[in-house]
């Protein structure tokens, strides 16, 4: 039998009593370790985090609980390496995407480390001037923003078991809310590791982090109207989750991720032979293959003016075809697997739903695997599909609506400027698109044109060629979220990330009330 | 037959084809108006609400769309003599009241146009400066909001026509987003007479307000991923309109007030005798009484130490006993009818409901109606309940769960400051709380520990004695709205009421895209 991971609730280990989900590796298809929450008491949990948590956490300053986070990253920084492998065995990732999440992780908490020693020794922020209420100043408006007294619960997606933890928990433990985490189980190992490794430190005070592993049942039940929950996976879940009465009865306050249809346009003037151009094969090449596509920030449409279709569809292809693909133990493979057989079969369905509408440009299901059994595996070599013609473009309604979780992009051509704003917008809300060219007033415009649709716009022109972050990888300094299909979230963004986790509340009263706050 | 009150959609006047539905006189009983919505195209409404009067208000600046504002203020003032009789007649209010509602909104709206001036001539706003993205300053990410590019529904509640149309449509229509109002339709005619005046005097573009009176039935359904909605109303409703595919499925922005357990709490040193004890009085009583308690930022609970229970039932009763209560057209009675015979019923309910756990301290049910028939006007006099001692607090449940929509409050005693807190909590999350006390650094002490369970926190202490704007009235400079059983929401406050109908992007470029914004 393999081990079975504890979950850290109530201020200690508990192991559920059912008998477990196994976690899988992707490549060699062993067993790793199983997961279990069967007979916890969630309730309870849930009241201990809330009570003794909460509480210990907000006694605290923002300086220091900061304190705690950069103390959390030394742990994590210590044990990486076992990180590392554990996210080789159960995620099948090579090292380069790896990093993303392990690193990507610990570095924005140590972000956050950082932001939150500016807020200083204060346990409440304010939040904007004091304003006037009348004509004499003595009695004004200030506005706060108190932490909530609730606790954060986040489902968590199998993508990110790193980062997708720290991305949220960092903000909330900063605010000073306590963190219950219910990572999703195919890579629970990952984020279980590193809560256990920060909880054996004793860093926090008890209670402000638990972590649920396995099912999801009976947590939103579980939920009270000032704790606040945060979901990142499928459209169809976060229905499911907006339907529940924590949610529509007890105003539970929920910020959601899913499905992000995120597109690449190469602007009218930037043609093939520009450097521009170049920028975007390299940085479209590498989106659809980091993570064998399975970020939800990836690239899946890509928009160039119709003149440049083809060499576009040439360049993009003999990149890709130099994408080595199988096992990440070997390190001559550039990308790893999928996740588990459901995901593998889930993109192969996706693929074949999209070719109904679009030629295939390069064929991953010809690529051979290195060092992997294709039999046993869930790898899959990077496809790129295409419209051919602006009018393909508009008539293609599957590549617009179906988000395929794998390494697959489309290449759509468009007429002009505004036919390529229409086509992005089709895509309902979005995480990121990112534009290519060397025209900064054109580039500023069509930034502007796409913001209301999308969380971030990430703009790739020459003279930022060597310094800019990339269109995938989410910076904790920038918005992370998106409107409408993208699930209307908003994360990150600095220090904005905090209000989700506060209350805003104008306290109206005498000068001397406010000054004595 | 009474007249049919018109719809505004799609920039045109229709009426409904069915019978319509009936607005009555509260304190008389007689029709005067009929709504319907019956046969509507709602879908092409709200398409020309989004396509026509959005383009046309996004291509304003926000100076422009102020000025727009302003000009909307000079004609309701024009019109305001029509209003204070409408809502004589629909509302049942005395002048006092239908000020609070009339010109509490006219105030609202000019309120905005002057911040909206201060906005310029720009098309989106800034939010927050510049941040460095790597060691490197020349790649950057900078914040933006830009304005949605959808409708704004709102769903309106009966007691504040007028006021609850201009705090939502003023922030809308500054931030370029059109505005659909359903008014609840016991009151529907007031709101609809505003928005007739301000579409006939031709102010904003087509497309950019319109109304629909009647049944809300299909309201939702046109709903698209870019809309937003706000909802003020019962907490039932508002977890139908949460569970609607468009906000679980479309994430369609939603703000929602609903149920609020306000609270008047007296500090433990201000005794009976004290400025403070005299300043609580005063407001209770007139929190109990304006509108007829039809305020949901109205006193339902008022907690004040053990020793004080007695002089402080007192007081209040001697105070209530003076109401007079009839019909609004007498200059003498100051208080007028609840808003239909449903609401009348529902109050003696709710009042039934609460005395199975209170005393009466004051009984409006023996209150005599002055020139207004009682079998037919829908009014009651103010009632005063209370619990007599700390543990009375602590088990009536009812007290702290049940929202009485009329001019009822509870007197409740509590034993210290850390009791007043726990009791005044149990409202699970209010819209205000009221203190009253003259040691700021008390009173600020338990403004900022209730400051996370409310949207606001009113504070009166003797210096601001003739200054404060009174615990009852929403000023637009703060925010209005709760946690919790309140419904989450947040509006108003000054140029933070923006927000909502604007969507927040994170641009990533080199400087001189971001100079070119």
């Amino acid at each position: 039998m393999t081990p079975l991971l504890s979950n850290y609730i109530s201020g200690t280990w508990q192991d559920g009593t059912g008998a477990g989900t196994p976690l899988l590796d992707p490549v060699l298809g062993t067993e790793l370790a199983r997961v279990d929450a069967t007979g916890l008491d969630l309730e309870a949990g849930f009241a201990f985090a809330r009570n003794e948590g909460g509480a210990a956490l907000r006694a605290l300053t923002y300086a220091q609980r900061a304190a705690l986070l950069a103390a959390a990253v030394k742990v994590l920084q210590a044990n990486r390496d076992a990180y590392y492998e554990i996210a080789t065995a159960n995620s099948g990732t090579v090292k380069n995407d790896t990093a993303v999440d392990v690193d990507g992780g610990i570095f924005t908490l140590s972000t956050y480390a950082k932001l939150g020693e500016t807020l200083g020794e204060r346990r409440h922020m304010q939040d904007g001037e004091a304003a006037r209420l009348g004509k004499d100043p003595l009695f004004q408006s200030q506005h706060v923003q108190v932490p909530t007294r609730g606790v954060a619960l986040f489902i968590n997606a199998f993508n990110f078991p790193s980062w997708g933890l720290w991305e949220k928990a960092a903000p909330a433990l900063l605010s000073g809310v306590p963190v219950i985490v219910k990572p999703a189980t195919a890579t629970a190992w990952l984020t279980q590791r590193m809560v256990k490794d920060v909880v054996d430190a004793g860093i926090f005070p008890p209670g402000a982090l638990s972590i649920v592993c396995g099912s999801s049942a009976g947590l939103m039940d579980a939920l009270q109207p000032f704790d606040v929950m945060s979901f990142t996976g499928s459209a169809e879940t976060a229905a499911v989750i907006r339907s529940h009465p924590a949610i529509t009865q007890r105003s539970v306050r929920v910020n959601i991720e899913a499905d992000s249809l995120n597109s690449a346009v190469l602007l009218p003037d930037a043609a093939p032979g520009t450097e521009a151009f170049e920028l975007l094969i390299k940085e479209v090449a590498r989106e659809i293959t980091v993570k064998s596509g399975q970020k939800c920030t990836a690239i899946r449409r890509i928009f160039v003016p119709e003149a440049a279709y083809s060499a576009t569809a040439a360049a993009l292809s003999a990149r890709l075809a130099k994408t080595t693909v199988g096992n990440p133990r070997n390190e001559s493979v550039r990308m790893g697997a999928l996740v588990n057989r459901e995901q593998l079969s889930s993109v192969r369905q996706g693929i074949a739903h999209l070719q109904h509408q679009t030629e295939t440009l390069f064929d991953g299901a010809s690529v051979a695997l290195l060092d992997a059994d294709a039999t046993v595996a869930c790898c899959v070599g990077p496809t790129l599909l295409g419209t051919r013609d602006a009018q393909g473009s508009d008539s293609a309604d599957r590549v617009h609506d179906t988000e395929v979780f794998g390494p697959v992009a489309t290449l759509l051509p468009y007429r002009d400027a505004a036919h390529a704003l229409a086509l992005v917008r089709r895509g309902q809300g979005s995480l990121v698109t990112s534009l290519y060219g060397s025209d900064p007033a054109a580039l500023a415009a069509m930034a502007l044109e796409l913001a209301d649709s999308h969380g971030r716009v990430h703009v790739i022109s020459p003279d930022v060629a060597q310094l800019h972050t990339g269109h995938g990888n989410v910076m904790p300094q920038s918005l992370h979220g998106g409107p409408g299909r993208a699930g209307g979230g908003e994360e990150l963004g600095g220090l904005r990330a905090l209000g989700f986790y506060h209350r805003r509340c104008a306290v109206q009263a005498s000068t001397s009330v406010l000054q004595a706050m």
